[in-house]
């Protein structure tokens, strides 16, 4: 079930191979970054998305960016170190995975030199790749803790409704939300599963159906607008969604559109779970009210696939890429490290110190 | 500010001119119908929609259906009536006010021809083009007293919420929801709209946020989804709806997603308004459970634009037309003959009895 949706090829002179998302699912093609701005690019534009691919697709993205650095300076490398971390940065602002990784890579580079003395920087760039391919493999196996983790509160039988893409396109295994899934699946558990189409970019019509049909899963694709209509006629008995940024009283900002299911599940009785891995979790931020919110393109909701469906002249569009639901509505969040019941501020700290 | 949705050009050897919508927002174009296939084709195709214009559009049809009839005799005249009406029924079978208006052309025939000996088939002819008239002219003035009514709800600065479009281009005036807004709007009121572009065939996007633009007031659009986000930023001030139906009880049937943005706006003390005139109400329907709900076909969902957005096979789709509002998440019903606060069944049938 799981789809390789980001992987390095070949050692420090390799390329990234990843699944240009943007084609799916008409067309499965990959796609093979070996400079900054092809990598910059993919993840501005989608071609990988999802919070944990993000991480992974930012930490190989240092890779490509400073291997051909020809300095021999410890001071030269780090100066373009910051230079190439700086850049992927603004590739998506609201991506906590993104600076997650691109810390974790700069503090690799930083512990090396300070352990030892006359490093060569080659040394550092090997190091640094060994780094990516070690987040790519611990992603792998956060998707499985969390796919057992959450797959518990499962009943076989069951219907969830989902949002936006959570699975193995957002991930280096089988996702999260959709780990949870498939999990539940590999444990002889039939689960049927509602989803979102997720305007404006379609990631659940186009990413978490084309995935959910290709593990054999039974799939209903709905607008939107209809998850209220799906619940009132009883026919959802969860709702699992991934994030992308958690804070530290649990709030969670993920695709636009989670907070309203999220309010619409409250209403129907319905309990809601959102599957992260711990990484998404940004205890700097005490709640979601201080999580940025990408501003995307209004082209994005006024012009899909090219074809203009609203006025062209006089009229304003809004188009967050995110929301954020706060605690209060999350049943649980499911972890790699454990199950999250009715998060808050303490319960969160509790787990993140858990070894 | 209303739009010449649908009319009638000339005497009895006149014309119905309407807008083509489906060209809309991309292109602004009257079509003429002279004959019976051509309005039927047009109603077929939703060139004209709205339950008020289909009304009028079927009456008309009736006039350009009958008035080539050479037949002097009254029975052969009421045989052809009879063909007309059955057959502008089959253009768009589900649509309530379409019957409504069939039903009173041919009572209108038979009252004249009971009423009096010798009625020449040219004075039938004639009478039936004045009510086709008379049944346009009680829509513009049922949608001027829905619009007064309404308007005296919505303060100075007030920024309201729409969901699919009840405005001129579902009537023969400036709608209904709509209508609200542009009678506040002659009271010099400002007025801003957000949109929802109401998948999946988008009358936000593509139908009412034409008409705001054009109208000169301040119009955001927005996916479906971004509705909870912009209320919970605070920017909502109330949500305004038209109906397609609405029971004994108050529960409303509108489109699609309607459900949940009443929902949505009940969990941030937004008051959720419904827009309707009194024909819209079927007090055979003691509640909104017993609402047949239409469901459409796939590709409105999977295909929009003729752009395949999920996978082919192996995919269910789930795609009602409606949903049905409960009472308890109404604020007020807007009528032309008075605003009916907090709806229930006594308060409903009372409106309805005054005079």
């Amino acid at each position: 079930m799981p789809v390789d949706t980001i992987m390095w090829e070949g050692g420090i002179d390799g390329k990234i191979k990843l699944i240009d998302q943007t084609l799916l699912p008409g067309e499965f093609k990959y796609i093979y970054c070996e400079d900054l701005p092809c990598i910059w690019q993919a993840i501005r534009e989608l071609k990988v998305r999802g919070a944990p691919a993000i991480g992974i697709a930012a930490a190989m993205a240092v890779v490509v960016g400073i291997r051909n650095t020809n300095t021999g300076s410890l001071n030269g490398f780090f100066k373009k170190l910051k230079e190439v971390t700086s850049y992927i940065r603004t590739s998506r602002p609201t991506a906590v995975n993104l600076f997650w990784a691109l810390e974790r890579m700069e503090r690799v580079a930083e512990e090396i030199v300070g352990a030892r003395c006359n490093v060569p920087v080659q040394g550092i760039k090997e190091r640094l790749l060994r780094e990516a391919i070690t987040i790519y493999e611990e992603d792998k196996d956060i998707c499985r803790r969390i796919g057992k983790n959450g797959a518990a509160l499962l009943k076989n039988n069951c219907r969830v409704l989902t949002h936006c893409n959570a699975g193995g396109l957002a991930t280096a295994d089988y996702g999260t939300a959709l780990g949870v899934i498939f999990a539940a699946k590999e444990q002889d558990k039939k689960v049927r599963v509602y989803v979102d189409e997720t305007r404006p970019l379609l990631q659940g019509s186009r990413l978490t159906a084309w995935e959910l049909v290709q593990a054999g899963i039974e799939t209903t694709l709905i607008c939107d607008n209809m998850a209220a209509s799906v619940m009132k006629e009883g026919k959802i008995d969860c709702v699992i969604v991934g994030a992308d940024r958690i804070a530290a009283n649990g709030d969670a900002a993920n695709k636009i559109g989670t907070y309203g299911v999220s309010i619409l599940a409250k209403e129907h009785g319905i309990p809601f779970y959102v599957a992260a891995p711990i990484s998404t979790f940004d205890l700097r931020i005490p709640s979601g009210n201080e999580i940025p919110i990408e501003q995307r393109n209004a082209k994005e909701v006024t012009e899909p696939f090219g074809c203009r469906i609203a006025p062209e002249e006089g009229l304003n569009v809004y188009n967050p890429a995110f929301d954020v639901t706060p605690a209060k509505y999350i049943e649980a969040i499911i972890t790699e490290k454990g199950v999250i019941l009715h998060p808050d501020k303490e319960k969160i700290r509790l787990l993140l110190e858990k070894k």
